[in-house]
């Protein structure tokens, strides 16, 4: 994917203590790839941060970490990607603080897919959870891969929904890519890394910490083109990934529940202030496929569509009750109450002077 | 309220088959009030409609029948309100199409007061009636009063919740005011029209007609600043009366539920639609206090408006993440992750430029 020595010293930038990812894309929009930044002297650097700083990446430590990393890298099945691949997933490079690289462990070519971060509670419902791997199945079926946490709970049962599909699954570790967090998950962790993918952005051996968990969750959103909430307590992490893809400018979806249900008051806040209520996968499809982000969702038996013969007798010009009456042989009552069913289905709108048309 | 001969003519015209609440309006509007349009000859009213509708003024039929209204009318806590009367309901001025009268059974000065529509589904859940219950008790306590329809499941439980507190509550009947339909709510009924108000549109002695209940629905949201559905299933009724509460210009509210329960699919539609979802009483008071409709919502005490130290420490200006963390000593993601909160609790709004403010 690059020089051998190319990736060393992406290594190098990365794993020095002190150099966040905005030092380092200034340094990189400035000098260039990170073998020419490296080339300039140490003083030159200075003036970009505290020269302790550059003094460290010529330390022991960082040169060791530098080769375990690469070795790590020459293994089957692994890669880091950095901010040049082409392999490196487009919709980050849209995001306020893209990662500078990504240890990769698994199918590559995930990351170029169309795909739904499907998030929520570790403490879930059995319906919850049941709800999450449902709906992440539907999705990946329809060619959506499903980017979630590994965390228990819901994202639990949206990668498992998601490795079942074409769409199949990342998952975005708050940890480094060589730990397995939650311990419980080691088994899916392992599926995930050969038919999904598992990726970070931090280096080998990162502990789980709570402050690396928000960090990540920006991932999670900004791999995605959408976002579904499926339960999740107020305050949880969960609004958190929600918030950030609002941020980054995508769609925020949120299943509801009881009201007396505290981890529904999360999405319950969440559709208060604009994501759209979701009861079902298709929900979520026909909103993506709107924006051609994916196929359409497939027409159920459920629907409407052919079979109602009011939408039939309707045509496609708008028309009024009355005629509607008169063409049904149906009392206004009837109609009335049949258009309404027609138009929260999404099949007849309302226009004005009581005229009414059908959609699809 | 007015000359007996004045309601006389009121009753005439409103009995006499085959002149709607349109075609009187017409005629008040060419020739004054009831009395007047009935000293024209019958030739002259017959360019407004039928003559032979006009020949059905005084009919046997019609003179029985006003004669038995007025009998109904002299009782004790019963009134009929015309059009020309203080006491009409301003709010139904406004509808499309306004009843030319009211029969009205129990306390008149009801129809002043500012007024929730709270309706849903016959066949409730348990959990469905006990919310609808506690809401409309809430709504009551503040001086709001429920406006329902007499039926089993979610306007019972709403007609009960509204006696218990000083806004009461008002039954709005689809039979004559005489008729007491469902008979399972005759003890409801009696109740209401001891410390509520029953009202209809129909004459005496209309019994149960489907096509009756949609136009009576109308009234329901008519009558009332905001109409919340609290269950219904995709088709109901319910449905029709929060359509008309939105053509009318009135807030719209619906409390979700699980996405498998078909009693939550129709409030789930409205909120699709653009209704307001709805977890607490207070998020509709606060709705309408905001409007100026009713006083503002009682401050709970699991409110965190006094006691989070993180909002006291924000004051009221705006202030970023890394001021805040140096004024709490909290890490950066502490005080996002509460400041998410504070956001979804509608404490605090974020601002361009990584800003945030208090709002209350």
């Amino acid at each position: 994917m690059k020089s051998d020595s190319g990736l060393a010293s992406w290594l190098q930038l990365t794993l020095t203590p002190g150099l966040g990812p905005s030092t380092i894309r200034q340094l990189l929009k400035k000098f260039g790839l990170p073998e020419q930044v490296l080339s300039r002297s140490r003083s030159e650097l200075a003036r970009m941060a505290p020269r302790a700083t550059f003094d460290a990446l010529d330390s022991t430590e960082v040169v060791e970490a530098v080769s375990r990393a690469r070795e790590w890298a020459a293994q089957e099945g692994h890669a880091v990607v950095t901010l040049a691949d082409e392999a490196y997933p487009k919709p980050l490079l849209e995001i306020a603080d893209p990662p500078t690289l990504l240890y990769a462990h698994g199918r590559l070519e995930l990351l170029g897919r169309p795909a739904l971060a499907v998030v929520g509670s570790r403490n879930a419902t059995a319906q919850g959870e049941r709800n999450a791997e449902a709906f992440a199945r539907t999705f990946s079926e329809a060619g959506l891969t499903i980017v979630s946490g590994l965390a228990l709970g819901i994202d639990t049962a949206a990668h498992r929904g998601g490795l079942t599909g074409r769409g199949s699954t990342i998952a975005v570790l708050g940890t480094g890519i060589d730990v397995t967090y939650p311990a419980r998950n080691a088994g899916l962790a392992h599926d995930i890394s050969r038919t999904g993918l598992l990726l970070s952005e931090f280096p080998l051996e990162t502990k789980a910490a709570a402050h690396n968990f928000p960090r990540r969750n920006r991932l999670i959103s900004g791999l995605a083109q959408g976002c579904l909430v499926v339960e999740a307590a107020l305050g949880s992490g969960s609004l958190i990934t929600a918030r950030s893809a609002a941020e980054q400018g995508r769609e925020v979806f949120a299943i509801p529940g009881s009201i007396h249900s505290p981890l529904s008051k999360g999405c319950h806040a969440l559709i208060k202030a604009g994501a759209k209520l979701v009861e079902s996968a298709d929900d979520v499809l026909s909103e993506l496929s709107g924006r051609g982000i994916c196929e359409p969702a497939t027409p159920r038996g459920g629907r409407t569509t052919v079979t109602d013969p009011l939408l039939t007798q309707m045509g496609f010009d708008p028309i009024d009750v009355d005629s509607l009456c008169a063409r049904s042989g149906l009392s206004a009552d009837q109609v009335s109450s049949q258009l309404l069913r027609l138009e929260l289905a999404g099949l007849v709108t309302a226009l004005p002077g009581g005229l009414f048309q059908r959609l699809d």
